[in-house]
């Protein structure tokens, strides 16, 4: 994800340093034209850095660790973060940027990776309304459409959580619905497309209800671990506001039995599989497979 | 919803008999065209005859009642279900009229009554192939799509209210999110414009999420109780065929705390104020209102 | 049940006359002193007439059919239901046997069979009070306690399928924490003996709680389908009075998945064995056993 | 609840050393011939070390801190901990204290304050058995029972999660049928008595069957934010272990609305409360008294 987002933004003409701690995994990107950064300071000593990284144990390692980005950023400059992080983290941040004198832009984008290489991502932001308007040019060098969200970082961690939580409400009903009209005999296919042309003719149905449909849970556009890790910030973040999820709840414990079944390997949509196992109907080779149980 | 239909048979150029247990809610129709039948056995004698009344009961009493539609059909003639039946009573009706040597077609349709006058339902048929394609001419007066669904009339049945299950999954889960992302100060028409233009761009979002937001549930589009209804007839499927709905259990509890909280006389997505109101906050005027509790 | 009832009536001294729908059934009470009744209108030739029967249509059919219990019964005298019926059946029967100038009593009972055989039953009642206080000789000699629940039969029922309910908490409960607790390595065996010899020290815990770490499911004292007739019904009842049950909602779940996975002929508690398997824990031989999912 | 343990400690003859991060609030134990210790690490210059405290925070803060107690505990000693801290926690502590050569016992206990005073605590301690046996003279003389977990301190700490788990079941449940049965006419009363004196008759339906029926959520024995706290760490723990536990959701969902709706400084068991108002019926006067919704 972060390699396709640098990619574009060399290609759109920017001057980019990148950092990985795996330099290797930097070495396309350098020859696309970026420059090598060795720490994570060397990265920030720009006048925008961008953080897209696996969880928030990483990002505060590299931002605000020793030699961290933050480090390297000068007063005025601005950190955004791209990657799916907490509400909580969101909000040190923001205080943390802050006392430096820093600017921080939360600005997590929707989209799977095809998406991104493609300059297709939705970039939703967050944070100080002149800094937003000076990234402008980079949102539109990675992304389709920018949509602000307000004026506190963490607002858009909030709105991007609770998207990819009405993502896993529409795999669920639809894997509920499947092994409903599966076992009255409707052939699956046939309530797809009437969904899909009718009333829910929305990419959300057309591409999760395609991959339970043909059950391409081994393709992995997002791994179910990391799933499970959005459902959770999206609950803290909930708990933290007194607003009760219902339905996150119920996915909570499809990702959690999809883990324990051994599924934890697959698609973050494979806990569409505990529907159809509920149903007593076969859920494919994929469990039978070589996966062990946790 | 019955009225639209028979009007726009009328306008294609079909002869109508109309029968209304209070005929002078026929009367509209006499006007333009269609013939008073006095009895549902009167209304029966024709080559097609189509039920579209408020639930399993009515839909009892009028076909298989004393002087019902069925004692006027004559064999190999077809009856059209299109109101939302249960599955088992498509399943009684089928072998009631097989009896006979009628033929049983269920055909309900997806569309709120706007959709009806303007020909834009979607049809979704169910039973014998050859009286499908001989009904073609009747569907195509009525609405923009027919969905062949399968052999057994009450697969259609099955269909529909999976369908109606799965609008009732897209208000909560809006609901949910709204209630969220408001109450972390996020304006919910930024996160509708989001949501609706991007992954979750389809009627049902773009219709339901304006309603939710716009609190629009004084004007009932469909009754909260048949709402209900529905969440039963599609659990009664369910517990027929062996499969867990966890999302329509959920449901149903929206809708009893609806109806025991005097929410019962306005639209069926108006349960939607159960997850705002379970976040502490404000669920608006009609509450208050001169509605008493059941 | 009815057997143990009827012997403990017959040993109590009473006249007592017996109908089975298989006569071959009623012998051995024929041999301990009843009377063998050849129609239920014959058993209704008496002061009281006590019904206990698998379900609801079993009840229709033996009181209101064609020479049923209720054309027996003379004026003045009293029905007493003591299987577990709907809310509204009750209500039916009650405007029923007054129409007919017969009182209705509901007084369904707790207890598993061997507690029927031991006089050990608890009695809930209600209906007329008069009637109730003149069938205390009756209630003595099958039960051990009599509670009287209100002046409505079906109040009767309502509290005994509140009372399943309850118990179906109890082993969902309990399933979740063996689970827990057994993935931390925690022996269930402590954890039972910690709950049911301090807080928990009822006997619903220590029976269930047996069961489930004997994992005793093979032993039917409850059928598990009339375990989900039970959850249904106080489903029902609590839509009538428009009362949303999350935990019976679950529960129901868990019924309707054990049928699909073949677990159908098992004792009702074993439905505990989906939290078990969800964990991803062994569930035992049974499941891999001779039945074929439904 | 650790000012009633110390004191029985005094009173059996042991000698006890006291820290309190409010002195103050130890002088009634130094009155009754306890030593003030002034810092944790002074406190931790003993043969055994016991910590209660409120949560995960205050004991990292008090044992692993600067002068903590760990930095006074001998090679060899004993750190106990009786209160309920999440199982990370408590594994992390056990690596700790092992480091230095210190054994970690946990012992949390099961009781409500009064219970603390009556020496009526039942503790659950696991960890190195011999440890265990050298603190019997200990538990002794705070509890009536000591129930022996595992060898894994944490062991302990999630079968006191597990059973606190359970006592919200005990209450969600009693409040769904208590709701059914009052909307059903059924004096609550009733229902209490049939329960607690069959099947049911275990402390926990008394406790709790009685707080319900008098809404008595003013008195609070723990607070509704500490029950909300227990549920997130009987969760995460289940998270670790990959289990889900559909019952904890719906309990959590009810604690959240409970504090969104101005609930929070009542008793734990208050959020019955959200069971009643969901069927329609008044939740009495608190909810609308001087509290305002978070």
């Amino acid at each position: 994800m972060g390699g396709a987002i640098a990619r574009n933004l060399v290609a759109a003409g920017h001057r980019v340093s990148v950092y990985n701690r795996t330099p290797a995994r930097a070495e396309a990107l350098v020859q696309a034209g970026a420059r090598l950064a060795l720490t994570p300071a060397e990265a920030g000593r720009n006048p925008v850095a961008i953080t897209m990284l696996a969880d928030d144990a990483a990002v505060e390692a590299i931002v605000m660790g020793e030699d961290g980005m933050a480090a390297g950023l000068a007063a005025g400059g601005i950190h955004v973060s791209m990657s799916t992080i907490s509400v909580a983290l969101a909000d040190r941040l923001d205080s943390y940027h802050r006392e430096r004198d820093q600017i921080f832009v939360a600005a997590p984008v929707f989209g799977r990776p095809e998406a991104a290489a493609a300059r297709k991502l939705f970039v939703t932001a967050a944070g100080n309304d002149a800094a937003i308007a000076a990234l402008r040019p980079v949102f539109d060098a990675i992304g389709q459409r920018l949509f602000v969200i307000g004026g506190r970082p963490s607002q858009a961690c909030l709105v991007k959580l609770a998207g990819n939580f009405l993502i896993t409400c529409v795999i669920e009903s639809l894997a509920e619905i499947f092994a409903l009209t599966r076992k009255g005999g409707v052939a699956s296919e046939i309530v797809f497309d009437l969904l899909t042309e009718t009333l829910f003719s929305a990419p959300v149905y057309k591409i999760y209800g395609k991959i339970l449909l043909e059950e391409r849970f081994e393709e992995v556009g997002f791994a179910l671990p990391l799933g499970l890790k959005d459902n959770r910030l999206v609950q803290q973040a909930a708990e933290a506001l007194s607003v009760p999820l219902p339905f996150a709840a119920i996915v909570r414990d499809r990702f959690l039995a999809s883990i324990a079944k051994g599924d934890g390997d697959l698609d973050w949509s494979a806990f569409a599989r505990r529907a159809t196992e509920d149903a007593g109907l076969d859920i494919g080779p994929a469990e039978n497979g070589t996966r062990s149980p946790s």
